[in-house]
């Protein structure tokens, strides 16, 4: 095979085909060097597949068999196809419908997902979790605002074809490489979370035509020890649930006889590093949940809960200044106390301070921002600023065929010359927007297919248009900061009412009919019963 | 300390008290007898709680001092109070409110703490959850019919004197032992569930006036190999989670490339071991689950799912024969397969049967009935049939004073002449609202305190009335067995009508408004958008 493929590509070569510089030559139309290509890539997967297969010779191979190759798609597909075995998906058949891999399932993949016409692709998401995360609500699920479910929606809902289309996919896995020449990812099933039975995770193949990744970022650490092993971050539903069973946990515990006053004040404190957006929210959500919630149903021990939010500079930096003071004075007056210092090192029950302080905690929220994953560092792709994928100005990385990247783990390269996007919600949810349709018009151009797309017009390119900034500070309030940046004019509320139409307009966005009337609900509920403190 | 109490058990014996037949001596009111008592059971828990004063020798302490002692019930109380450091509770002041410690916190101890009346006690409640399982609805969340949250009923909202009045406790805690002579339980906390942080249980005790013994009992396993390791039991929340999440993950994990056919099906076989109703209802919804939800969502798999109910006996054996036959009907129709066999060994992806046929499982639940627990069993008191705590028709443990009995984990005494009790909500709901309007009657009659309910009269005792039986099959179908017993006669109903009638008459029992409302919201949209299946 591995004969074949290097035959191929020396005729190839010799026929003046620049596979990576726009498929042309007289009398190949662009879909039958694709079908080549294919074949080839396929071959390809095979060799990864089956390796011991590896160095055996092919019987005689004539050259003038090429031609006849690029007619029948039947042997481009077919063989291959029955070849391949269990350990891994079967490249698309170039006359069957294209494949998109999508590479994680936060606000970028889904609402590319969302929006990608599954007429003219097939989808095939993997990512380690089957829903998209509805992050600017995730604070409020820590303290029982709103339910673990409700702002969870599983990828299915986003993408029927998901769940229904004969070869559309979501695989439970982690990508742990691309291999751009062959158009495909290698995976690893991910199997955790039952201790009753383990299944060991093996690796898979995914051949595809187009790859978006969109696998996200990571909590940063800056390097200090024990932030890992001794905090919890804020990205997923199950820190929320974390979260919310150890403030439940500390909350009973320092109720039971025999705690020292030391080591009740200890459970009792609360700190979150960090004053952006989320670390804000929790903040303010926790002093809410204590005014409203725990005074009542932890009598005994109201006294002793403190809330400290740690932050190394100013909290809400990216707001206004007006909103700042808003938000400092709300915070204050609920209970929270404001620490302006650097974390140096963090230890199982307290943290030290760069200026010696050391603070015991009985709960460490760790919400400083966000970095490349392990995963991002690991491609060999060019980066852009902060160590994130690079990409132009369509969201493509230019280096190599049908890959395009967006949302946290992507940023524009500097020869684009346009800035940085924040990693926020808000960019990810408008480059998956944009990606789709752009897959959407090359799909109805005839390119769907791997190394197809070079010809096509791609129309405008992307251009984000900052719409705002947000975040609730607990009781119903809101900052919303409506400018398009930090130096730029505009409006700037602070209140009930723009917490009430930030969030309705949020709702909208992508998540499915049934979490809006359920986060209703939760709200209903929260606001005539209080939260929920079972701790299930 | 000890050195006191023994002068002071020395001194009642020779002035003819009979501590455990009645406090009577002429001179002395009951509360004084009480307060001293009580004094006696506070020194005892000084003496284990700080053991290293044990054996230092008391200044000298002239008998005529007792009488005094007598009297004085701010020595009864208060130094007691101020020595006994953190970690106990303090027991009561006699002229204060008794206290009633309640062990568990299901249907019995729950139902116990809604009737009890916080006006005559105080009330402390100790359990490793903080919640009641409403367990008939329990099946329903293992697949996304009811969520979670739905079924568990915090029980501060259950009895809100726990969460608010100053000497009313929940202790997230497990009991080890209790002490009958000094009226104290002994503690250990439960500090279990968080990663990032470990937190060394330590042990305390609880000083009670009456003790209402509820833990329940634990799933019987027949000493089987490998059931508590590989299978899943279905009687707390966590464990719907267990097999909600193994569920899920089973059903995408199967979908993914590199997975042999042999594994998919294993994978996909969900097995119930135990055909009562608990295992008829579960797998009655997981058939639904499948019919209704996985065809359309995970349709590429669904035709490798299979459900098997294995029974030793026949299904439902408590049902009359027409419902029997058709729950049997309707299973078989819903693509359950009834195996009758028995279970010899349990290995981590496949069961033995005694026939030596190997049954090969993705998901394995156990629901055989339920046993004594370890902690019931270590227990010095006289059983009933089947290893329970038995009791008299007062739910009283007889050899003791102030301790009583509800629940599965107790079962009339052979000297009663009354037949064992079956292991049903439905009977330790009633024992509990019995057992709380038996103790209100107690507290007004003076009898609150420990040792002080000798000679009140108790009124009739408890007489359980069997209402009938209920299971439902899947697809809103329920059974209806209204007879008395197996052998009675009475109305028996299947169909949607019973399954309506029946189940909201269960959700007025114990559940709050708040989950009655979450309960019928979950029936609308799982009705309306179907279940949900992110994976949380």
């Amino acid at each position: 095979m591995a004969w074949f493929n290097r035959i191929g590509k020396r005729y190839i070569t010799k026929s003046s085909f620049r596979a990576t510089d726009g498929l042309q030559a007289p009398g190949f139309s662009t879909k039958a060097v694709s079908s080549l290509l294919h074949s080839w890539s396929s071959f390809s997967v095979y060799k990864y597949s089956l390796p011991t297969i590896n160095g055996s010779r092919a019987p005689g191979f004539p050259s003038e068999f090429l031609p006849s190759l690029l007619k029948s798609r039947f042997f481009c597909s077919v063989p291959t196809q029955n070849r391949l075995g269990p350990s891994g998906l079967r490249p698309t058949s170039p006359d069957g419908k294209a494949r998109v891999v999508v590479l994680g399932s936060g606000w970028a993949g889904c609402r590319f997902m969302k929006g990608l016409d599954t007429d003219l692709y097939d989808v095939v998401c993997i990512s380690p979790r089957n829903h998209m995360v509805f992050t600017p609500l995730l604070a409020s699920t820590c303290v029982g605002t709103l339910e673990f479910r409700s702002v969870a929606e599983p990828i299915g809902r986003i993408q029927p074809a998901i769940s229904n289309a004969p070869n559309s996919y979501f695989f439970l896995a982690t990508c742990k490489g691309i291999d751009t020449d062959n158009h495909v990812v290698h995976c690893e099933s991910v199997t955790d979370g039952s201790k009753s039975q383990i299944i060991e995770p093996w690796s898979f193949t995914v051949p595809y035509d187009k790859l978006v990744i969109a696998s996200g970022a990571e909590a940063s650490t800056f390097g200090i020890k024990g932030v890992k092993e001794h905090s919890i971050f804020l990205r997923e539903v199950s820190h929320a649930q974390e979260i919310r069973r150890k403030l439940l946990l500390n909350l009973m515990l320092s109720d039971a006889p025999g705690i020292s006053e030391a080591e009740k004040s200890r459970l009792l404190h609360f700190v979150v590093v960090g004053g952006g957006p989320t670390g804000v929210e929790f903040s303010g959500e926790l002093s809410d949940f204590i005014i409203r919630d725990v005074h009542e149903r932890y009598s005994h021990v109201k006294e002793n809960i403190r809330v400290t939010l740690i932050e190394a500079n100013e909290i809400l930096s990216s707001f206004d200044d007006r909103l700042r003071q808003y938000a400092t004075r709300h915070l204050t007056k609920s209970g929270v106390r404001l620490v302006r210092g650097v974390v140096k090192d963090v230890h199982p029950q307290k943290i030290i301070l760069s200026d010696g302080t050391e603070v015991p905690y009985g709960l460490l929220v760790w919400s400083t921002g966000v970095g490349p994953s392990s995963f991002i560092n690991s491609l060999q792709f060019p980066k852009s600023s902060g160590g994130r994928i690079g990409v132009d100005e369509w969201l493509r990385v230019p280096s190599v065929q049908d890959v395009f990247s967006i949302g946290d783990c992507s940023g524009f390269l500097e020869s684009t010359g346009k800035p940085a996007l924040p990693a926020l919600a808000q960019v990810a949810e408008r480059q998956g927007k944009y990606l789709a349709s752009l897959l959407n018009q090359i799909g109805k151009a005839g390119g769907s297919h791997a190394n197809c797309a070079q010809e096509i017009e791609l129309g405008s390119p992307f251009v984000y248009k900052h719409l705002g900034s947000m975040a609730t500070v607990g009781r119903y309030k809101a900052l919303v900061d409506l400018r398009q940046s930090k130096e730029g004019k505009g409006l700037s509320l602070a209140g009930f009412l723009s917490w009430f139409i930030w969030r309705s307009a949020y709702l909208t966005r992508v998540i499915s009919w049934r979490n809006r009337f359920y986060v209703a609900i939760n709200w209903a509920t929260t606001f005539v019963f209080g939260r929920d403190i079972s701790r299930i």
